[in-house]
């Protein structure tokens, strides 16, 4: 006896080979998939369940990852327009530090994740001043979340030092660590607002539990000019030196990137997430995801914060990543549909390191899926 | 004693100076505009009419204009992914000789002009096989339309030659010319489908009744390479080179125009549609808008057909034109809303020869107007 039983269905896999099922049954017990298969075979006539969902005329599938978001910042959504990402900063932080708290923190990622949740989001990796709060909004709304200490070495929100960011990154690892729900990772600001010597402490702390590492890299060519500037190489080299590239390694942005370094980023396996509508919007650049994808980055997708593209939709998302591959490269057979889903779904399971668990309807893993009409 | 108040809006005119009214009062009477102003104000206090609608926490705005759409091929949305616009039209040309009829024609203008207006647009230029159903479906649905003849020299729908199309334009414009709802055109293919000789036939019809003339125009690096193979001239340079120019021509696309093309443009008054989801998913490329813009070009804006972006929405193409000339140009300034929100109302009222009467709340001019949640 199964706990539920979907039938009717659509069933957009999302596993490798994309299997679908025109007419599919998928069982659950003990929230993890235990069957899935077409109806009317011997398997899906034998199925009992405790409760038994007709999904007729829909399409079920994973539940979206969003692998870049700031979900508090939507208490600040369309604050700032026609601004790049530095001039974007400064005004973004004045208005962070005069409201944020650990209790507005909270409110805002409730109302952050709740918009992602809303649009078939179930799992998100977010980078804000109070990770708590936001893990504890996640575990409130039922979604799944990476997310964990950050580092800023200018005066940031609430007056923290590195000293404080490293007890605060530990103890998030201690308190969530081994969770179902909660993925901890150390998430430094980026390349031109953290350090060398404090990018690698924020990496120690990470390697240590063998958690995530995310920071935001190569986004602007100001930005470029500034780490060449101060350390005489570009973003993508510059991490790579200090040792911070790598399978647990997740890097927001990358718009401005050469052959060397994506060669550096394919062969370390470091992770990429591709924000389109937030590098438009901050006039920022477009990314070359296509030629990432041949040079075999795990490319995956995110929204990015409500202030920097103005909503949190992967479904945009999703559908600019095939757009704006095709238009940049005029090759209109770059990044179709199958490939962006698994942008969107087992890309980002893997980058979290939860690729048995997450981003496909498959046997064992768990019953993390939408409904579509 | 007006026919309708509009009451308690926040009234987005898209006037030339962006004048807005937060707790707005317009007054309609005989389907024009005769007075828009704050509310509270001697004039709004005195004004009486038959209906009065309260607005609040609504936008109230002029209807958008979609400058280029082809609405019946909502029939086959779908049908064709991940292919150039050359491979992609000769699947699409194949199902439209298979089920295009008069007939329908006419209901797949319904259905596109419908989801249209659904989404806030009242004008529409559209390009079809069969140009009296699509007016008859606008005229149906209460919008504007501006259509007229086809020409197309290959074999086309309906086995029709370069004189039938010569005699149904004329037709086109004895029926609708001079109506208040359908403003005729004529609307060659292409330079790559319609020799110079019937390029020059259709605009003379134009011309002879002060009406538009309408052609996609210099939207591929393939289409630019065989009109110079052929004809020894770019596409808008061989357009300029018949006299093709002028302020009552409409270029769909422009996305590969030099800086001398981009001149001629500009000096001719020739209006240019924009249709950033479309040049995107067929590989075409990105426009450069901003450069037009600069150079004084009355840029409008489009959706193409729903088989070239997957939907009719112009919104998101709106959201599009800003975030692509940002992201392509590097600069977060250009485009900003307000210039996009002219394009999708002020500027196509002037692309159609209708600026006294659409595109913009002001009084004297047509109630044509949207309401916004």
């Amino acid at each position: 006896m199964y706990d539920l039983l979907i039938k009717d269905a659509l069933l957009v896999t999302c596993d490798k080979k994309h299997s679908l099922y025109q007419n599919g049954v998928m069982a659950v017990k003990a929230g993890r998939i235990k069957e899935i298969t077409e109806s009317g075979s011997a398997v899906a006539d034998s199925l009992q369940a405790k409760e038994v969902i007709s999904a007729k005329g829909q399409i079920v599938m994973p539940g979206l990852i969003n692998m870049h978001c700031h979900a508090a910042d939507s208490l600040f959504r369309g604050l700032v327009e026609n601004l790049s990402l530095e001039a974007w900063l400064g005004r973004v932080w004045i208005a962070e530090k005069a409201i944020l708290t650990p209790k507005t923190t909270f409110l805002g990622s409730v109302l952050g994740l709740a918009e992602n949740l809303l649009s078939g989001v179930t799992s998100v990796m977010d980078m804000f001043w109070y990770p708590v709060e936001t893990a504890l909004a996640a575990r409130m709304l039922g979604m799944r979340l990476s997310t964990g200490g950050i580092f800023f070495d200018p005066p940031g929100i609430g007056g923290r030092t590195h000293d404080d960011y490293v007890i605060e990154a530990k103890e998030f690892s201690a308190t969530f660590g081994g969770s179902s729900d909660i993925f901890p990772a150390t998430m430094p600001h980026g390349t031109y607002t953290v350090s060398p010597k404090h990018l690698i402490s924020a990496k120690s702390i990470a390697d240590e539990n063998e958690e995530l590492f995310c920071t935001h890299a190569a986004e602007t060519k100001a930005e470029q000019a500034d780490i060449q500037n101060r350390y005489g190489k570009s973003v993508i080299r510059h991490l790579a030196s200090h040792g911070l590239l790598g399978n647990r390694t997740v890097l927001a942005h990358c718009v401005h990137v050469d052959d060397h370094e994506i060669s550096l980023m394919a062969e370390s396996d470091t992770s990429v997430v591709h924000n389109p509508m937030s590098n438009l919007k901050l006039g920022s650049g477009i990314s070359p995801t296509f030629m990432m994808q041949e040079a075999g980055i795990r490319l995956t997708i995110g929204t990015d914060g409500a202030i920097s593209g103005n909503d949190l939709d992967m479904w945009l998302a999703m559908r600019l990543t095939s757009g704006l591959a095709k238009g940049v490269s005029m090759k209109p057979d770059v990044l179709p549909a199958k490939d962006v889903l698994h942008m969107a779904t087992l890309n980002g399971a893997e980058a979290l390191g939860k690729k048995l668990e997450l981003g496909s309807l498959e046997v064992g893993k768990r019953a993390d899926f939408i409904f579509l009409d």
